[in-house]
């Protein structure tokens, strides 16, 4: 199987900040790896595609960094968007991309911010959903097993199996209430969302012109155009700034979910990167120099040099940069992307 | 009046860490104000003495600090201590040096690392204390009126007034308990010992010499030596290390007390600075460049040019320096010296 690739890298991750800023977001960040997570998925895509399969869509600020962080693909394969539109049309024209060179090609999307644990079930996983995709003309979902009633996550509800390891889509839900995930936890039949899909190119097409007909034409006027970089930057502002989920997956009937076993997380946060880290036996996770004395539950990041003393807190993240350190209780971590506004609106632009 | 004053500056102030160092210990640290503690603990004293009455004890290592932030005063009134041997030998020493030129010395000591507010107040207290000091061969501490029953501390319990504003000393209490301290506060009769004190060098020594024979004789033999710095280096280290109060004060019959008017700190962590410094609406005392959100009580001291941005925590101390941050609770500030601690037996020589 050598699939078509598609990675997302047009992110801001403003929740890492300080470590994330304009010119280096999230992705391109060494954070829960020794590699940058664009670095990790292009290595966790490229052995189920190859380099002359594989696209990155990034911010066309971007473009330099990543292909720093992906040498192995040609810089033609590394597409800049003049702004950020969300998933649609970043699938959509990558999409009408591939198959410029191939009517059949299959493609893998997927987020290039994720964590995933094991290359192998993730392997599985897609030869199994691409494998379906192929038989089936479907648009296959990865649906991963709730671990906590979540209420920042999409949730896929799972009807009944149509092959092995393959399930109906009966609907998507956005970011429920608290009772309601607990709901969905409790009665075994929702995945969360994890925004990684598989399908051909052309079903994806033939969906999309039924669902969202405008974007798909603009998308493949793009695609098709002479000059692909000047079509790319004239055209593509003016798409509807709009996920794949809204656009296409809750309103197509050819959307099915293969429940996933590999260990994931978005890396939605500081909290959510410091559970995948290894802990001590206070429960800490600490990088670099610091010196802890009765914290629990910390995770102290301080890769600049300095050293971070940290004294009798609990579950706080102390996060330490060249020219900005941030304190934030984990239970806030959310609450860090109000600290990028604050900056932004207090005239700290070196900072953002 | 012109006096003889000592500025007892030989403290280590290692719960001033990550600010102060073995290099800069508090009292050269410009912490509650524009100017350095000692700085502005020599110039509230030089208009009650003068630049030729004034001597400055301190380690020999911080000699030329200490030159550098008084430069009113000769260099050979700076005396350096080879090794620290806690306030009475730095106190009897003094007094030999004063006694060599002036044998009618009256002399006024202040530690240089505490603050006071009002330099008023406090000359009006030096006066009545003096005054007394000289006609009735006293010697006399400065009470100041407890504003909490702090256990770190020192109290004095006073008698019937001798005179206006002079009370008998019926017994001096070295931290007390707290039960204790609450008492000490409820009664009205006890004081928190200043470590300010006034008295003639002659009744000083006199009383030395009863109660602390050699070690009277050994500093009478140094301030009288041929070549002084060379018997300072050789003698002192043999000096036992013994507070002024335990050695005399609390031994002596001659001993007063002044209560005192004048608003004073010992400024003995970076919990007691930051109740001295203007606060916002929140209680937050932010020094340099800082972002809070939903921050309480804490103290932001950010003064080595990166943002610190401190969201959702409540009375917590953010220390920032170029190579080192603290993070500790206010409640936790006492224990800034262990952290000291931890990094000498870590092996981080150069963050002491």
């Amino acid at each position: 199987m050598s699939l078509h690739a598609v990675i997302l890298a047009g992110g801001r991750g403003t929740r890492f900040w300080p470590a994330s800023r304009e010119k280096t977001p999230k992705q391109f960040l060494k954070i829960g790896g020794e590699e940058s997570l664009l670095r990790m998925t292009a290595r966790r895509l490229l052995p189920l595609s190859s380099a002359d399969r594989l696209w990155i869509i990034t911010n066309e600020a971007h473009i330099d960094i990543a292909a720093a962080h992906v040498p192995e693909i040609a810089r033609a394969r590394i597409v800049g968007e003049p702004v950020g539109r969300n998933t649609a049309p970043a699938i959509a024209l990558a999409a009408c991309l591939a198959l410029r060179g191939d009517e059949n090609a299959v493609i893998l999307v997927a987020p290039a911010d994720h964590w995933i644990a094991d290359a192998d079930a993730f392997g599985a996983t897609v030869a199994t959903a691409a494998a379906f995709a192929m038989t089936h003309d479907a648009l296959v979902t990865f649906g991963i097993q709730p671990a906590s009633p979540e209420t920042g996550y999409g949730y896929i509800e799972a009807g009944e199996e149509v092959a092995p390891g393959v399930r109906r889509v009966v609907r998507f839900t956005e970011k429920p209430d608290r009772s309601t995930a607990e709901g969905f936890l409790a009665g075994g039949r929702h995945f969360w969302n994890s925004g990684i899909f598989v399908w051909r190119a052309r079903v994806l097409r033939d969906e999309l012109a039924k669902h969202a007909p405008a974007m798909i034409a603009a998308c493949e006027s793009i695609a098709r155009a002479a000059d692909f970089d000047a079509a790319l930057r004239a055209g593509y502002a003016a798409l509807p700034s709009i996920s794949i989920d809204y656009a296409l997956l809750e309103r197509s009937d050819r959307v099915f979910v293969v429940p996933s076993r590999f260990t994931w997380s978005d890396v939605g946060s500081w909290d959510a990167l410091a559970a995948l880290l290894p802990q001590d036996e206070q429960g800490n996770v600490v990088e670099g120099e610091a010196l802890l004395l009765d914290a629990k539950g910390c995770f102290v990041r301080a890769t600049s040099g300095r050293l971070a003393a940290v004294v009798g807190v609990e579950d706080l993240l102390v996060l330490d940069t060249p020219d900005a350190i941030l304190i934030c209780p984990k239970s806030r971590a959310q609450d860090v992307k109000r600290i990028v506004d604050a900056l932004e609106s207090t005239g700290h632009r070196g900072l953002l």
